[in-house]
């Protein structure tokens, strides 16, 4: 993938940053043939970033607003990706079938589609919540609970530093993009699934 | 991958940690065909996080203290990979053949590698340098410039949470681990090349 | 004041760390003169550290706990101090005489207590509530805006760094202390006082 | 003092912020009585910090370029400070006299001045550098050393909140000021004295 894929993409309002995205393929343990379930697309750079790493797995992607759902197109065109299936629909209101190793969802009440969602989770998958709040991470962590998940929640940093004579990070620029939960589903023990 | 390699790997005295490895993928743009350049190999976790990523591409790995070299090897049998040739060689003394989208380095001095291995990066490919202090960075940012590397340093926090009734950031734990630094071998221009 | 004075005085399990200890009076505006009101105690660090800002202006300290109301007497004792009053009460039962120019709250519920303690509050004076979690901090916010204070809410994080050969912040410490919230009383309008 | 003054002075380029103003009160040990040095005087946001907490201590500040010395005496009068004493002349090439509690440097090559300064600084008391790079903070940490301080060097950052339904830092902002390094003069033991 093009180093710079970030840079040149082209952006609607809001994308998941590079530093949110590489946290996202660490603590999910995203790995050749996952296959991904994602919403909202958004400009598509979460889901391109996730669907290269999973090839031949694939990712599929949902978003409401049709301008978007164009926008994340082009972008996977230019990345050169083909294992991402892009649907205009409300996630909330769709009927999501198969079953997925990792879920992403960067959109407004994410908690809700904890509950509806599980069932789409394989045992042993890792549910991912983006939000850029506090209350939104509460709610989904308790769902999150409430389904006996392991979870974990952490804020990511990165700062951009000059270097040379005189060394120092940048002095303005993004201090707070959104803070990263994650659920693990824990695979029950062999005498309980019976 | 597991989620939880990183947490259930054998570790040494220092080990790249999750966030670090995640971002390095991240900025370097690993991709499946990649092949990386490693080293110090230290426990291996960086090596393996970057060979599951880059599948079916390798992972070329150096390491010149033996039992490093022997825990990373069984970390990689844990991790169940097979695209990593573990070396038990000091890379500043070895022969490195080959050439490779992403090398990374994280070991004493890596100015003075830089300078060694720039004709085992591919045009377009990224120099990745680790260093826990910014004297080690400036020394390879010089060197990246000299090789007219397009050159980004950035470090990166991560904070994990409480989340429940009081939530707040756990009060103590990991301040700083490493400064990372990238340099893009930009591929010249047509008219340049001949 | 001695600039050790943090590291030398007697330590309950928990203190107002100096670093918080400086924004507050940074955020606060205290000056020579101001009259303080402090809850709780706790080890007395905060209510040593403003009441030598404020000279000649005093500093009332409230602490339902004895064994903690006793260490901070001990602490003023050697910090010299003598413009303090330490009071052995819980505030929240406590009935609390006189108007301050800065009230400062360190204990579980603050919210309840801006209520109360408006009253004591000069126009133009500075309400500052530290907790170590948002869930407080959103409660007590909620409180300064129903009294039309105008508020503000920051977080501080201070590391400490090694300088030398290898020059990099320390690798571990403590992470986080607590929320600094500030809620000013703005001063009425004379139109409106009538 | 105002609680707003930071917000309402007028500003040139460059100031210290409330948050850095406040970390080297705490640091310092600032307290009424306390006589400081300061250079370069910039907007005079900081020798006003501390003059007004130095009262009835005075702050000496020294900056070469007019139309800022002229403009931090603007800024110390709407403060309402008397305790001041501003002084138009390179600190570098003027001659100091008298002794100190506390040296503030915030300009170009701080280094050089510390031995410079060194007879300024009473027994006990404390030098404070602040510059926005490392290479400054070694030069100066090098030069505590050879001066037997004890240094200590550290980061600040502060953090704007919006508190609500949805509560997080803000977006962007500040990232990074100055490094701020302190250096006790330690008193000598009796016996080396004579």
């Amino acid at each position: 993938m093009d180093p710079k894929f970030f840079d040149r993409a082209i952006r609607g309002p809001q994308v998941v940053l590079r530093k949110d995205a590489g946290i996202i393929a660490a603590y999910s343990g995203i790995s050749p043939g996952c296959n991904v379930l994602d919403a909202g697309t958004g400009s598509g750079f979460l889901a391109i970033f996730l669907a290269n790493l999973a090839q031949p797995g694939r990712v599929t992607t949902y978003e409401k607003r049709p301008q978007f759902h164009k926008l994340a197109i082009k972008n996977a065109k230019r990345a050169g990706l083909e294992n991402i299936e892009f649907i205009n629909k409300d996630i909330a209101r769709a009927r999501v079938r198969g079953e997925f190793d990792i879920i992403t969802l960067d959109l407004k009440g994410p908690a809700r589609l904890v509950k509806k969602l599980d069932k789409n989770l394989k045992p042993g998958g890792v549910f991912v919540v983006y939000s850029p709040n506090i209350e939104q991470i509460k709610d989904a962590h308790k769902e999150f609970l409430k389904f006996g998940y392991e979870a974990k929640m952490i804020d990511c940093t990165v700062r951009e530093w000059k270097v040379g004579i005189s060394t120092h990070p940048v002095h303005s620029g993004i201090i707070h993009t959104g803070y990263l939960l994650f659920g693990i589903k824990v695979a029950l023990p062999l005498e309980n699934k019976t």
